[in-house]
């Protein structure tokens, strides 16, 4: 039976490979997806679903959070982005979910800003990864389907 | 003459019931609906128009709290949710009524996160209850009505 | 059988009526007694017994929460006033009661000094109701009146 | 050649005019509009368009930043409102622009409440510029044209 | 006609004398009251008349604040000693009276622990003295006589 | 010659064996009181006097322990309870005995509520015994009478 | 009738052009009066008079604050440098004008030194504009030509 | 003999009179000096000479302070405005003395803004008098020339 | 050719298994170790050399972290568990690696204490990974491996 | 059966008698070992046998905490001295142990410097005693004694 | 060839000798000047010419390091004193300069007052040098002429 | 007589000249004891003896101080790097010593992490010196040879 995934993407995300290539790398999001399709499917044999969903409005990423809650998902793996470090509405969705949650950020934001430090988001996800690049998703995915 | 009042609720509350019942009980948003509509015609024997809007979108509760200006509402009862600790710009919309604001939060925030503590919204508000359950916005509403 | 309430209030509510009447209104605490009492019987029709106490001493409302845990009081609605930001000692009281416990404010103190944002005596409330005026005993017990 | 220029106004400016008249004055966007517009042809003489955009949501303005990135507009003058103290999310948009940003404020904010002391978006303007009230846009945009 | 004010010391100036003498001095209350009514013999005709006050307990200094209400006191000299730094009963007494309030303090409290900085009864005194030692009530008194 | 201890309880202590017994154990004050005696008697054959003396009035206590200072109490042990956090009177009556004071608690405060971190009596106190329950009284006046 | 306008710039603004060129720009400050002059005359034709002053003394600013106010300047135009962050001298003098006083500073502060982002005197300031370069001048006088 | 004072005045008081009459009456400084003389006289029948100095920069306060040590005055009162907050040079200064250092302000201070309330020259200071107005230099005297 | 990973285990992770099983698992280290050799023959076809080091003592992890300066191990894997909250000197020690450094952490500790908050070796980390438990140095190596 | 108790040490405690006798007094270790040995057999008359540890190194520290869990003490008495204030590493040794720990302090440190005020340890300890002196080792043992 | 350097003493430096001896040595600034160029010829046998200059006035601390702008000294040897801790003004002067700073303090201040610990010029400064007392000067030049 | 002089190096100084050589230099520890010597020879003609010791454990450090209780050691010149910045165990060590401890840093720290800006160690430091580079232990040791 294929496994399925839901991968949410924060604001800004659909710039990736415009904005600061030097910080985020020179792949798109849709580079990207490509990318952790390819080396899933050389890591992992089984059949693996991924959708792939990216808003920069808040309460879209709250609402497809919550849709999540009558889904056949097995995860959720999100990066939230700057709503990470300042929205407690999606904090509150992904509380409501009983599938684990696999937060991801493409740099290390120890590195960042100071008001970058506080990751509201955090306090709800399951796993955080940071610093991976594009090979975020992928690992996130990993980690779930190793057992 | 039909005395009427908005009631606009934030964000995760279109999952009322489902959410932490052991938290905030298990009805839904319309089980409340139905039951402060009852409990109304119970106690006050006027007739009471409520009218009943959630969104999870930030900026569709400022422009629903705008609306209100011109509009023959006696009073807003709000239950921010989330956008409680993190909206100015709800905080800034409501400061443009000069309708009575009642705030309503489910639980009592006091016994909550850290962050949960700074209210926003609450500076803009004419009256807070929290901690009443779905009795909230009954409550609310009688605060109006009473002499 | 009558159902009983006991209400307490802090330092100052002797003056009500007396001190800054722009904020809390020109009724005295007597005032609002009897004004608590006509309502409730307008708007409840079983026989409902409010017992009011005030003191201006920590430690004599301390002595006069403790009296609860040994009676047959509903519930307690207590307006601590000053004490709300500095008294661990009412708090502690508060903590070993098992009825409900509705704190009220007058104004909304969201709006005044600093050092009134702390709210010690909230921690062990269940119910915190603000900015009502002399209407806020009479919804505190409404609070536990209705079902 | 026309230049042109970009202008946001965030949450609650379409109530301009409406709220707070003694701190904003009693023009609308419109007003204000048309005043830019008439002034600018005073001062300058060569063709100069503006086009302004307001809204409410966070992410729309996100979005509507992101359209800057592929067009021909010289500069953006933004007005975040509320969002100036709340959004990283703007503020990472306005990042990833590679054209001047002139933020405004209508008031001084500085006189203002201790959680609008807190700027995000000021980070990634090039210009901040505050109290200027109605003159604010025009100020901005001759910034831009004068050499 | 006697001109007449009240004096108010608060908790522990009762040990005066034996308390910490090379801090306090080695007089006692009473030892002060009498030092005062001579001095302010040598220095001002007009008779006068000083009602002195001590206790312990913070309740009832706001219970003696208030009966100054109802009084022909033409002002208040309060040393609230260790109240000034806990109490907003107190604040909140002071902040009733009509009649202008001298605190007074014998040291230099900018010398001693972090936590006597914060002086909360002092935002409702008109008048604030610090380190003149037993002189403190004579020139409380004297800044009243003196047009 | 009999020694002699006072022993001072604070606010709500007079409730011990009633309040949260899973934290301060099922005995009241007299059990202890009574445990106390019959311990020591056992440990030491000297004859040694405790007096007991509880209030939940700050400023009573502040009364009682300004009486050490006339007395032939050899020490105070003192469990100011609640007060520990929130009097500066109490901490000023302290300091001005010239015997040793064992300020005692029940519970290991450092694993409670954040305002309860602040222990301002500890300042005047010589020794500070936390987290031994019934036998706090026993150990602070063994601490004493151990050469 | 000649308008008159007096600019005062701050401690190290006499370096301008030699210190950081690559953050303030390589022009000194008569190069910049005579920049601000020329373009004055191109966008407005009335007769302006501008009359410059630097001093590196805190004192010496505070002097030539309050001669504004028996002067027929219409506005002040002032760049506090490094004592924005750290006068109230400065700060109090300039809030006993009865003219606008629009406060410009170079560079964008927001981006700078934590111990910059206090800005004391922006609080008694009308208009504040920050980033602007040589232009600031220039703005900050055109803000109160135009109507 | 005569017995002597020095008056120190910080920045702005050259202004008193004029600036802000409400908060500090509408007496100058010279007023207030020739007030303080024939009150003096009233009050008391020694001969007393007040020298009076008044400086808006920081250093000439410093070294005005030092010339103190070696002089025959008997006190200096002090009223250091704004540099009460900010100046650590002139807090040393002060330091050296080995006379009284009366330190008055016009009005009370805690009624005023947060970064008022450091009072770095306080720590200095033998006492302190805030709220008096224009009788705070002949209190100043007084408490000096009282036993 | 076989790649080399050093693993660098902290404080009280030689109790893995014993300490918390309900937090941290049931499996102890060498568990884990042959856990994570299984499963990375299993995804991966290269040799793969994993080297694991634990020490309870910060300087010989300090030592350690040198000796891979002149090492040709492809990157650390380091779960530095207490030293992560408390120790620069770690924190000096990784900055002078030039192979990526993945600091693992078997829980999620944005749910744990707040001095767990601060993540000093974050700072001189390439990636860090939370909450993944058992897995967590399997996925760490697979960050390295992975294209 | 003889009971057994384990007594750590931490840094610099080699020392006592030595260091800072004024405050530590002048036995040294093994003195208080005797001490402790000779007190013990007057007071309690069954078999007690103490094994005393000291270190200065943080992870011997642990290391000998970690030896307890497979062992037959009955109760661990440790001084961290410095390690309390910056040891996490101990704070999580200590809570693997499923025996009583008593902190000992032999100053009360609320007395001491602002950075000793965090105790880390403490949270992990039954029970605290400060300001014993010497007596901290005996009394923390007959805690254990008493029943 | 002589070797220039300029040395700088900020506020009450003027004093030296007379204030506080117990902690700033009895030496005054003569002698201190006197002793550096005798031991300089002691230690080094090249020509070196110091200058020294002292003021109590931050601006014209300002003139003076910017003097050296256009000079042939080597270094620059400052002893900011008070404002060090307070003069922005100072670092933006020092910040101009592109030869050494060598900011010295007589005392270590580590041990003094909590606003010392920010030493705002320290951010400016090459080197800095605490608790050398008369030595400090001496120590300084050397530190610029040993290679 | 030979005068001796111990230096202790803590974590990571064993990598000088490795680590971050921009910053550090490229001098070797051995290096700048070599270097020390040679100029030390040339500036002073009586026979100094210097022991350098590093270790990257904090307690062996304790140990390494606490030796020198017990030696003939002149004085102490310890650059505690890492440690500087959390260790109380050190900073507790260094005040048992009785000779001058003089405490270097090779850069400036004040330009460096916020973590790094709390100096623990400095506040039992006799003399502090910062940004001297390998020229620091030499001036170190001058600092005590000098008269």
């Amino acid at each position: 039976m294929t496994r399925k995934f839901m991968i949410i993407n924060g604001p800004n995300l659909n710039l990736l490979g415009t904005r600061e290539p030097e910080v985020y790398g020179s792949d798109n999001l849709s580079d990207i997806e490509k990318y952790t399709n390819e080396q899933l499917k050389l890591l992992w044999n089984e059949p693996v679903e991924l959708d792939w969903y990216q808003s920069n409005i808040e309460g879209e990423i709250v609402n497809k959070v919550q849709e999540l809650l009558k889904s056949d998902y097995e995860a959720l793996i999100i990066n939230p982005a700057a709503y990470s470090h300042t929205s407690v509405a999606i904090l509150d969705a992904l509380k409501t979910l009983n599938i684990p949650v696999i937060e991801v950020h493409l740099s290390n934001t120890h590195l960042r800003d100071a008001f970058r430090q506080q990751k509201l988001t955090a306090k709800s996800s399951t796993i955080i990864m940071e610093g991976l690049g594009k090979r975020a998703y992928l690992l996130g995915i990993l980690s779930q389907l190793i057992k």
